[in-house]
């Protein structure tokens, strides 16, 4: 039997998005049609739930928005409100169990939840909730933000919530439903983005203002970190529940994973991309004949580096828009397959070129390394590597999978010995303080993690088995 | 665009299925198999959960055994020791959310468990479960018995099972899977049957013995009313944690439900079925043709019939082999369509014929008036309905699906009534007198509540809202 | 990975059915009703094409009738005529382009056609049809059939298609439609059966009277061997073209193909074999406790026989109702497996009995060893298999997939090592004039070629390579 | 029930590509390789042909090749040669018959041909056929070559190919297989691309090099315009059968349909969609601030337009990389949502700017317009849109699939009207000479009917009715 290869994705893989459309008559409908817009930050599964006042309707399950939900879906899926979820795509397991959003019933009725982020003590607040007799059916940390919630204390279920969310840490930023309201909430870094929107008379919430746009609701503003919305049929109030703290908003988020039309706490993705790619072209010019994005993400990047630089720009790089998952390799090994697949490099463009390829990030190495190869098969006669950003360095604990600190080139090697594995003439990667200036200054304040290992919130300690549930791949 | 149609089954629909194996190289791909002759107990949905010594592994998805498992997924469930599922096929709403095992991870670990059966109590104990901060993400009574299990008092799993199904009332016979026992359960009074059985030195539960047949396994014996059985790798320990009460087995089982190559403690269900045939051609003679069972619940009861009376059975009503659940039905209805699909009339048979039919219960009446409509309009000159039962006059709150108290037939209407809506010449129901005696008496204790309205167990109040979580169906 | 086993069907495999609605508003859902009534005959794959008087609509695919059709389906076949095929389920290749009705574009307009049946000069005539420059797309006997219809001389489609089965030999049973008739037609020893039915003023073609009976038809009559009704909005006419012979039809229809309420030349199928099996209770009488059929072919013999014998007859064994096609068998071999799935031996009945087992045939003798095998396992003390057919000593060549003489045991192995080979104490074969006794005699004539060896069309000469299309199994 | 819609492809629709493989290893995977490379030129079905020197093994489906083909059907394309192909999408219908490569039996053996393009005199081919005694399976022109091949003379299948292409007048590129040889042909004035290339010692024919890019092989050059180039064991040997004509390539594949990786004829794709975009810039200067493409198709053109004006180009136009098919639209509809499903416009880069949006062809109009309304609902004060192009006002006769003349806006109306209808403030388009300024010259010959209405081959009169077979659509 021939072999199906699953393309390796030596990237950051997406992560989440939630949406959450309150007060319309085709609820469900426009937050499928939100989370189709919202479809970048995860492709693994998608799920509705709508509720009629009384009734929860939920539909969830693998794959990307469109396969997911059918019309008769959305039929179903009755009620005015309803919220919704996309979840990245990881490497391993990936089950139906731990689709979004979560739906319970509970002593005050029913509640359904969407959340994007990761808490950095989930492990142990399971660890006592499960002491306290709770059980768990999922692998997911909003069941455990949804099993605080159950036995907050609290009047409403905005307090209720504040209270669960009061004892967690992390990055969280999600959409509640229940009969009678749809809350929003941002932890108090505000790590993930979340915006408001209006459309004829309804609500709507949403990870990026892309979502927005596509069913034509009007930005309201965003979402502060550390605000909890509270939409109801009289209209919408604002809580800041928790100690109000510096502001930590993920810096990658524009860099990579939002779509570069949307605009996150007021600065444009696109705009912000472009910006940095000046910084770079500033900081690490090179006597080059052509600028070559790899794209999609790095196309922003290298327009700004060509401009500063006053190099041609040229797409040397194509990209194959049918991209799937999985692949029958040959027996017989096609050189850099796995990268060919997704890219083709135009030996018209790039023969006997000097050529600076301008990237987001070098994650594992091993992609970029095929890339660099493949442009010089193509007879670049000097490939000159540019890099968008500062050195990964770390893993992310806060809802984006990365790989372990292990499998980080960055982390591992000096830089001399990445262009060397690279096979690429000059490595340079922007410097933090070059990315900030890009962003227009270091407020109002981000977390860069993953590029300065300072931690904003201290991740838990490994715990060497987190959840029984937790199936094995291989 | 053209429509179709579900056949309506006017029948007590099936209920559910379980099975188990511990200590075997193979455990899940046996368990498949013994739900595989489980099949009839329920076509909804299908599942198996193994366990490793670590990790849970599962399985599910909706529909028959064979198509809910590829070759695949019984590789993916690793372990020696396995359990699964069936569930019944209901007319309403079927959500993916209601498979079973349901796996859960708690303070002591992992937990699976599958359950026939249905607790009188579980509204009320749902909503004080709730109101100590539970959370409910399904419909099933066996989320409330699992919750149960999680707050209990008890060194083990088997004295806190104990002591969760102490508070319980109603039916329940049940399997449950810890990383290092397999625990089986029957209700005391003992509405669903289970079976114990060993193969390769490897202890196996199941509802029937036929799943015992398929596998090769052996019988050890049934469980007993109010027993649970321990299985370890030291071997089977026997607890009876409840107070004894009058055992109350199902006689509905052994007349519909079970399949005839089954003997649920101690009786074999296709011998029952012809002794029961038997008192009914004693007690209800009438001067005839022939003996023609209703196929498949029938045929055993008119062989029985057909050799006390002398009379010679004839298979005039054929049944389609490849029925599926829908059909594309014309607009210009197709007379007796509905049993058409599932059964023909063989007129060279009927033909002038004083014909007495065989069937094992009347339900709602609509789907055996089409019956003696088909038969007459084959020829038949009289119609003689035999059924083998008594009247049903009673929902059952144990576990089948049966209609509301309105809908039955014979709790509505006179013998007479009935007669005339079904058209035949003259109807007659076994007595409850004669039924036991084809069951070889009254003893060891069944449950007849659906004939008798004597309820051993006193149903709950019936809630107005049981669950948020409920789908409404179109 | 676990394996999964396709379940030896060690019987004769089923072959095709044909159907035809001819001037009616929902020819196509009728048709599709008329297939599911046939289904018996092939499951391998469905399809129905239907003319709106212009243009033809065709959707055909893998699988049994109700998994192929969806009400969408339906729709889209327009028209007030259709008509359509199910195919056998061979071991072997089976590929979606061998699916039936073929439907052309010709000289003369549209024609789609089903066939059920063999030619035994399909290869001659196809290298004939070649070399005049025609190509083929398929394997089907009826493209053959449909390029001698191209190329035949003839004013209509009735002439034509006289003039080109006046080229072939076999046997044929066809029902083709033009965008104005519906014709059927049945090859002149009449191997297959088709009869003509009405319904609100349309005609209706079938292989089998059940098919009318579902549909709520009439049944008109059978078309005769040798036969062309010719069915157009004025009526039906009927057309002799052929050379009268002596009827052929297959007897095999009566004892294992046809579904017992159907009525095949006026006789009813049922009540054949339960002739059938008293004459081999006459002829092979032996001292016994019970009469047990292998269900489910052979419980209508069965039931003569014990008719006859005056032995009881009991379900000793149990059929399972879900069978699917493939099963994942455990490493660790189960005995019996591969009958096990499909039935089960009731302890309860067997134990200690001397069995008369009744079945319709011994094909390759390896699930008859089993069954025996089974019944043994099961207590029985003597298990006396008595087979309602004379031995099976030739393959079929006029539309029946039945193994080669090489594996039919019958053919190879005396009586007594067949006997030694079952396991069973006794076994005895109807004679041919037993046979013909239970049929009501040799008249009008039958088709007995497996059983006597007497062909009454030579089969051709195999040649080494029919097809380069076909497909080799794996 | 919500509505599924179909997002209105306003575009020139996607034609077909071709792939082959002779004498490798793994010629089906290469081929299958191919096709994926090559699914820009049709996303409707797939299919791939092997022949192991004896047998044809075949697998075609409905959708993309990755879809389409997974593991198994590539292990069981045995053989050392395949080809294969790729089907556009029409909106209308699309049914499985019609998928190639096509395959047949016929008098000198097996062949298989896969086919890209348009015979201009199909309809009276096929009459003549029929006359003949040719029945068509399909409704593709592929049946009528491969009827014309099985009547032509010639010792070699490259002789009866190329007496049978003699008759057909049109456009045509395909690839056949026999049972030891590959033809690959162009037809006389090369509308359609192809390539030969060779790894590992086998021989590749390609629509595009970008196929031959993915499995690494390496190009040896173009098939010619009327050129057949047959490939056996011994290597490639070249006829040119044909009178010679003028060279005619599809002018549009450069500017549309090919992938701006591939390099057609010598030239790169690409770099004349970029030369293109600066003749735009050169012709149609204006005002503005920014130079926004359409993607993806406009982006090369739009680069070039930058660099020419000096103007710098921003990305206001975001696509979404997740489009499906089909949506489902709420009942209240969302303005330009069959764009905005597509495409976003970046309020950040496009409000207040007068904006040049540069785009490659107008085809209905509709789109376009959509498009100029976002742009301005994002803030543009002017958009300005520029053709890369001249007016489409001729649909294609040689493969591709246009709307008729009357739906061709530039057909039908001024360029004044159109302007208003889009409601921009200037539009503009490429002149035919600008375009052959681009390309380099009007040599070496190319076909631009659809933009001088100046038809190579004079297309058909249209026949009333090609084809009983075809489906209409609801």
């Amino acid at each position: 039997m021939n072999h199906a290869v699953t393309i390796d994705n030596d990237a950051f893989q997406h992560e989440c998005g939630v949406c959450g459309v309150f007060g319309h008559e085709e609820a469900a409908n426009l937050t499928y049609l939100g989370l189709y817009a919202l479809q970048h930050r995860g492709q693994e599964a998608a799920g509705v739930t709508s509720c009629d006042g009384t009734l929860f309707h939920t539909h969830r399950g693998m794959g990307r928005v469109a396969d997911v939900f059918g019309p008769d879906d959305i039929s179903r899926l009755k009620g005015r409100h309803a919220i919704g979820h996309v979840r990245y795509s990881t490497s391993g397991a990936s089950v139906e169990r731990n689709a979004q959003p979560l739906v319970i019933d509970y002593q005050h009725g029913g509640l359904g939840m969407a959340h994007n982020g990761n808490l950095v003590n989930a492990n142990q607040l399971r660890e006592d909730l499960e002491r306290q007799g709770s059980i768990f059916q999922t692998e997911m940390d909003t069941e455990v933000i949804i099993h605080l919630v159950a036995r907050a204390q609290g009047a409403s279920v905005e307090e209720r919530l504040a209270n669960a969310l009061r004892e967690v840490r992390g990055a969280y930023t999600l959409v509640a439903l229940t009969e009678s309201r749809m809350v929003g909430a941002r932890d108090p870094l505000g790590f993930r983005p979340l915006v408001l929107g209006e459309i004829d008379g309804a609500y709507v919430l949403a990870s990026e203002t892309c979502a927005l746009d596509l069913i034509g609701a009007d930005l309201v503003r965003d979402v502060e970190p550390g605000e909890m919305v509270v939409i109801t049929p009289e209209g919408v109030r604002s809580h800041f529940p928790f100690e109000p703290q510096a502001r930590r908003m993920c810096v990658f988020e524009y860099m990579y994973f939002a779509r570069p039309d949307s605009t996150l706490d007021g600065i444009n993705v696109y705009n912000a991309r472009k910006a940095i790619g000046r910084e770079l072209a500033r900081e690490h010019p090179v006597e080059a004949d052509v600028v070559v994005p790899v794209p999609d993400s790095g196309v922003a990047a290298a327009m700004g580096y060509a401009e500063e630089s006053g190099l041609p720009m040229e797409l040397g790089l194509i990209r194959n828009h049918y991209v799937g998952r999985t692949f029958i390799e040959p027996k017989q090994a096609i050189r850099h397959f796995g990268v060919k697949v997704k890219l083709n490099a135009v030996r018209e463009i790039l023969k006997g070129k000097r050529v600076i390829l301008v990237d987001d990030s070098i994650v594992r190495g091993t992609t970029s390394a095929k890339i660099v190869g493949m442009v010089k098969a193509a007879g670049a006669e000097e490939v000159h590597m540019r890099i968008s950003a500062p050195p990964t360095i770390g893993p992310c604990h806060y809802g984006i999978d990365t790989p372990d600190r292990e499998q980080l080139i960055a982390a591992n090697y000096t830089q001399e010995e990445i262009r060397a594995s690279l096979g690429c003439e000059t490595l340079a990667y922007l410097s933090l303080e070059g990315l900030y200036r890009g962003m227009g200054g270091r407020e109002p304040g981000y977390c860069d993690a993953c590029f300065s290992d300072n931690y904003p919130v201290a991740p838990e300690e490994k715990t060497p088995q987190m959840s029984l549930l937790r199936e094995e791949t291989g």
